[in-house]
């Protein structure tokens, strides 16, 4: 039978490669939706390529793009905004929602698609950072199933056992004998430098990264290895334990994607190109595999790959993601939107790259908010996400 | 409940490493029955502290192993020779056999687990070098269970979907998913060495294993690399594969144990200590895991992990294991048989270390023997050993 995909973020990397999956196996996927927003005119190519049903776009552009499909004689129905996006992700003719639009935008869909008891494959870390508890908690009523296309967190799943990886990807403390999760790190492009070199980096040196083709905003995290904090935070929710049960590793080689130690000393791992295909054809299968058409991993040309432990004082976002989750949910919502605006800042040539650790930390230390209650939603946490950027553009202003 | 576990080899190694397990999990595992042959003073000291049911010593041995039990108040059944360790084996009380005698001596009482529908935990090699088909299909006739010790096979079975670990190990080809197995092996102490200085290895320097401690006959043949050859014949038969489909890589670290290759480019791997518990301990309690008080991997402390091609000229024991798993079951038994003898030569000081794969090739390519017919059992197997063995110990007399 054949699978209906919504790609929401149709238009990034994640997107790219999904796509470029289902091209190849179409009658095993109909690309059923799809959704962009800066890059309209490759998401109008994409419609010619897969004539999707529906499309979503901004919504000032909803009858510009509709007059242009309909000229190319596309007959796609386009919709717009946060109600198009939702409305794709829980139209009952998709069956599975690739979450990929990048940031808080990404978070209502998403929520609604677990709400719809749909099959969620999962690259927007925003989800979790922000909202894993009430994320999870949809999942789990409604029946939906969550896998994550991280290549970390989807590492992780394929080494759990098949009961944990059935039960919404959650482990039942000290159960079917997991003692502890390793998320593997690059290190990023200031591995071998010193802090102060790291203090003088420009934009162009930051966005560098050694394995991975990525977006600005996600090369500067892995820069700064905010990037591992927040896949942590996402970790911790995602498989239900606690920060102190997942452990991050340098592996500066980006061949192991990450690790789960078991009790009677064994480690499972997943290793692979670093390439997007494989974790996303692994989701897009599972519990089947498909061929995901990247380039296969040739064992005898890699060099020795090593294993360094993270220096907490060189990369302190990765202890400022301990520390808020430890805290709770606000934390990790502050955190994620300092984060988001001292990167944007940096980008702007505002302040310099180790900035973006001192801006975290004192708006995670500085801004006090009353706690989230059980029954928060959505709206408490995007109210907790504009006040945490507000205050810390302030933060921003007052360094430059 | 507790599972009654018959040690069969408990004075070797891999006794050793299961009954450190058991001994500490003595709510969880009873050990019902022991066996010895060489080092009786040794097995005599486990039966006072395990205090089993039965044990099985050499025939010759019973009467006085029996009369030393009984002095020193311990009321185990002594029973002797291949018939009692058959008996142990079969034993209606004993749910799970520990194969783990060396050589052709093990391969009656193994196939006897089997055929009673037994858990097995699979050490001997010779069960499935010498008789993979017989030892496969009795297992899949007496729904018995096959869980591999060794390492490397080990390693590969935690990396193997649930649906094949629980379809008695088997791969049906190009189901799964799986592309490839990939057997790691240490490249033993000669690695870094030229063939020449191969050639003039004393035998102190054959048996110094780099990484794991072993016993004499295993570690010559991990120097000549067929330890690895018989490996892969052994997973050909247990995961049901070409040997055409299983690739050995050198890792000289000793890290990765092995790894399962899938088609959406994902390498699974099983990582550890080089420390045989972990895996025992893995079987013993498979599917849930237990402690195996191995010394836990510590990750930080690796130096570069290497992956390297193995050079068949160099060791051509492995060129030879290929050809054998081609030509059959013959050439299989021919081959082992042939190695244990020119193996025990070199270890006499008869002939030199890399005599041993040109005994192995004369031995392969000379023994013309009568094909086996789908029928055979056993007694054709251990038929074919006993005249390739005659055979070679000819090609050694002419060599010294």
């Amino acid at each position: 039978m054949t699978q209906r995909i919504a790609v929401l973020g149709a238009t990034g990397s994640i997107g790219d490669s999904t796509l470029a999956i289902l091209a190849a196996q179409p009658h095993t996927y109909e690309v059923y939706a799809l959704s962009g927003y800066h890059r309209l005119d490759k998401l109008f190519a994409l419609c010619q390529q897969f004539l999707p049903k529906r499309v979503s776009v901004p919504t000032s552009a909803v009858d510009d793009f509709a007059h242009r499909l309909k000229a190319a004689g596309i007959d796609s129905e386009v919709v717009g905004g946060e109600a198009g996006l939702v409305d794709i992700a829980t139209d009952s003719q998709t069956d599975t929602v690739v979450a990929a639009i990048v940031g808080a935008a990404g978070l209502p869909s998403t929520l609604a698609a677990a709400r719809a008891g749909k099959r969620i494959l999962l690259a927007n870390k925003e989800a979790l950072v922000m909202a894993g508890k009430v994320m999870i908690d949809a999942v789990k009523k409604h029946k939906a199933t969550l896998l994550p296309l991280d290549s970390e967190h989807n590492a992780i799943f394929q080494c759990l056992p098949l009961a944990i990886q059935q039960d919404n990807t959650q482990i039942h403390q000290s159960n079917h004998g997991v003692r502890k999760l390793w998320l593997t790190a690059s290190g990023g492009p200031f591995l071998q430098q010193s802090f102060e070199q790291m203090q003088q980096a420009s934009v162009a040196e930051a966005v560098k990264h050694p394995n991975w083709s990525m977006g600005q905003k996600i090369s500067v995290d892995s820069a700064t290895m905010m990037n591992k904090g927040l896949e942590l935070i996402e970790a911790c929710h995602l498989f239900d334990l606690p920060e102190d049960k997942i452990n991050v590793v340098i592996h500066p080689q980006s061949i192991i994607h990450s690790m789960v130690e078991y009790s009677d000393g064994s480690f499972l791992a997943q290793l692979g190109s670093p390439d997007m295909k494989t974790p996303i054809a692994h989701a897009l299968s599972y519990p089947d595999r498909i061929d995901s058409g990247s380039q296969p991993l040739d064992l005898f040309a890699l060099s020795g790959l090593e294993f360094i432990e993270p220096d907490l004082q060189k990369f302190a976002c990765l202890r400022l993601a301990r520390q808020a989750m430890q805290a709770g949910t606000q934390a990790t919502i502050v955190l994620n939107a300092a984060n988001e605006i001292a990167v944007a800042a940096f980008l702007d040539g505002k302040i310099r790259l180790t900035d973006i650790a001192n801006i975290n930390e004192q708006a995670l230390n500085g801004i006090q908010l009353p706690p989230l209650n059980e029954t928060a939603d959505i709206e408490d946490i995007l109210a907790i996400d504009k006040i945490a950027r507000h205050l810390t553009d302030k933060l921003v202003a007052k360094l430059t």
